[in-house]
């Protein structure tokens, strides 16, 4: 079995119904991964081994989501030197907009790639573009993905004028 | 020399200019405390050791000041079971609302004890506050203080009224 | 019977489903609390006389939890020397920002402690840490309670990679 | 010398330079009106006692100003029967958005009537409109001062028209 | 039959189960009343015409509801010397903080008095406490209106207290 | 059958919902258009294509709507020298906000027209309106379909009235 | 003298600053305008007189600048079969987001076309885009505008790259 | 001379305070770059050209800093598989808000990793590790870097504890 090229990162187990999504372009794209909970407050601790030993276990990238104070993929930069992409969850409350300050205001020194409020599915393409770099194959499946995803922009543009009923 | 009691965590040096008054109302209270940096993310095992031994050291209460993505004191209240106070910091874009966001948002289950943006006075209030629960001095100490802001305020209602000049 | 340690005060009866889990917390931690109800608008006199006899009724913080303008915690921290935590709770309309804004922005001299927008649990496990500053035995039991979440986080962790059905 | 009908109460004497317009305004209605400062935090007792002597005192209406967590408008009017009409002020960090919330947002059954950020003149306007219910002088005052709006419009948008140099 | 004194003004029809809390407190106080429909925007002479014919009509307050844009409180308040409360409702969109900003936000010379997102209930109060000014037995009323909302809060922190049960 | 005066693009088909309506008024004021599905990301080229070439197929005016970063009108708007406007599209997290940032922020040089979150009828009618600028007929029928709605508030305003029922 | 085609309406003279732009671009565009002061508030009756009679002075479109509560775009837009153009301007206070939720917002039935906050260039250029649907020549001349705006980016391409000093 | 590996776009001259740290970091890692303006308004065709032929010209990753509707690094993800970087500046209007919402709420499927509002050295940083995926040359400087980081707070720490005077 191969070893994992990701490392998703969750700050708690409420987290997964979004997340999962993350690892499921991952298994698309034929990318290893490897999933598991670490909050960045109940267990500092395991989240900074995490961290710690992410590059030594051959990870490339981290992917994190958390919500609310979502200090998470902050933590996990502050240990590593892979890079870190940030998935700010939205909470109950306030829309995910604390999460995604708490993500993208990284002070200068330490940074961590953010996505969309519950942007899941491109945090995994973004790591899929960040492993392409050096993986021509890779790349060459990610241009294949964009390319149908402007064909079923057109087949639904299609479908729209052809439908005639679009409009009552 | 006694053991300071509180302890002040900058997140940077730049932190300084509004964080001393925290350290000035302690020491106007009597209050023992060390100040020092420890970012969370360019010194994550200096911020994590020096919330780790607070309390064998003697410390009683943590108060940390940071801006933007403001993770230091969720970060420290992790390592402690100290009471952490959370001073969010106005940075020069989002005038504090992402540290504010960062810093009152955490978790269920790791509190971290928020004060207004800039707050530095009152972060010192709150420690003062806190240890009062146990030191009847000090106790008395805030009452003076207390009634000293209730009496300013009636100084300044009069100097209004018979300064005559207020409004011309 | 002991005397209550802990003072939980609701703005509204309808604060209730929020602000019990603040009981619930200080209760499994075996601290002393009441629960009451006084509107720092709808009953000014009951807010300022609950605030001003706290403390010689042995109380040693108080939680008040309120809504909208939200001016509960404020005021009562107005009226009394104890440490006051305050938890904005999440109206209809704007989604708790407006209490939080409320409670958190309190001026120099009159502070107020905030949690996270609904953060009841928060609050007790503040208001426990701060006792703790006093009382080896409680902060043993904090100490207890913070291992338990870390190792929470460690079973979730394990669940997930031996559940193998995370991901579809 | 009459009795004044307006009581204006400034949270803290650094609110006078925006508020001293409320001043100038009444005072160029010829209505009377007394100024204070009567902090909701420092000197909650103060601000009571002012709030639930103020009708008996002949007063009809009140004003509040107030920045940050800005109680004071809320404080007042529950303690008092009358109208009470809060001037959010600017702070230097959150725009008075803070205050705007903690103003506007009074729970149902105490209510105050919230003016523009900074809108010190209005307030003193909305008093003006307020006693002339009883007053068809004052009234008639209030409708010259309109009058006068528009005929200010009208003279700008001629001197627009005539100076020919507005555009270069 | 009697003139009405308060014109309540909703933007569209869809506002009624809001803003019908308003007549029915005013009838509550027996504050005689008429409602409306009156569209800033799509009947803007409609509006006009209410506005401008209030006073004469025997109006003493205006009470305008609007969404979205909102302009209708400040329409109606340009065309009268009458005060005019402005209740902001909450749309499907942006939570009420559109009509909160266009209703509170007006300009120096033309009042608007903004009370609470969706505050039905404080519109008509403060409508009342305006007419208590020349009105002593509706100021009684009033009084006695205040007084049961805290007599309300002390049976409720009674009934919280014996029930026993708050919290399990 | 007659050219499309107007092009509605969609960035996606999930926001047919809201945009049908568009659709539905232009047809009511007899006004050709076309509708189809263009992401500024997913189909760039497609996007580009359209807006290029609108113009020689007659088209006069651009409607798009797009949610979250919602480029597409603007983008739009980059390709081609008709009028383009642009709806903010809702979307779950952000409440629209987001979508309304990115089309109305438009830098000098390449205008969006933005209307209101999800305001596809006022997209339509701001059509309307701007090819009346050549056209007196469709002039006539905006002036109609303004005057009913005057007229429709005055219906539901009398309706309000002699309902007597709408308080009970 | 040819008739103004685009009336520029101002709340205030102090929005002159920044609305002139405006008017310079229609006169580089070589399209007529008149420029004139009106507020929504202070003068309703001179609003609702020009937006009331702009068409049959021969007016195609109107701009509106507005700050704070802002209404007077959409005050003309109920009184015009026009399109209205509205210019959000940013105030001291709010940054300029309660003028543009006052515009933008406009409820279904009066379009307003918002243009970013203080973008008076883009309200001229949108102008000139609905002016062209009618008018080649003018057509013409945005389309040489826009290939300048691109040859513009093109030269400080080349500048930067050529300058060598960009970077020290 | 080496083939530039990053990709630096503006989308504005006047961008190149702010991203020209972008530049400084890239150089001091030895990282070859190119740094050019390329409009996604004024010059959309120059824009996509640069992203459809960054790969086949030896690119690895694009950095885009842009304010405002901040387009720019979303519109060069749509044409380019490489891992774009958007940088939100801060504009003098909303406070980058906009920018922000812009560059890190991109749709599924097309990704670009935002970084903090004029996080201009932090997308550089980013860049360095991507590249550092397949260059264990490179992220070993990354590791000095951060290593560095870490000492620096260390000594920052050392010298307020024994400047003696950081509190007066």
């Amino acid at each position: 079995m191969e070893k994992p090229r990701v490392g998703i990162v969750l700050g708690s187990d409420s987290d997964l119904p979004v997340m999962e999504e993350t690892a499921r372009i991952l298994q698309d794209f034929g990318v290893t991964y490897e999933m598991t909970i670490a909050s960045a407050h109940r267990s500092p601790d395991l989240a900074a081994e995490y961290a710690r030993t992410a590059e030594e276990r051959g990870m490339a990238v981290i992917i994190a989501g958390a919500g609310m104070a979502a200090h998470l993929p902050g933590v996990l930069a502050a240990y590593t030197c892979l890079p870190v992409i940030g998935v700010p969850l939205q909470g109950k409350i306030l829309n995910g907009v604390d999460a995604l300050y708490s993500i993208v205001q990284m002070p200068p020194g330490v940074p961590v790639a953010a996505v969309a409020v519950n942007g899941a599915r491109n945090a995994a393409l973004l790591a899929v573009q960040m492993l392409s770099i050096q993986d021509p194959e890779l790349r060459e499946k990610f241009r294949r993905y964009k390319q149908e995803l402007a064909e079923g922009v057109v087949r639904k543009a299609e479908k729209l004028k052809t439908g005639g009923k679009a409009i009552v």
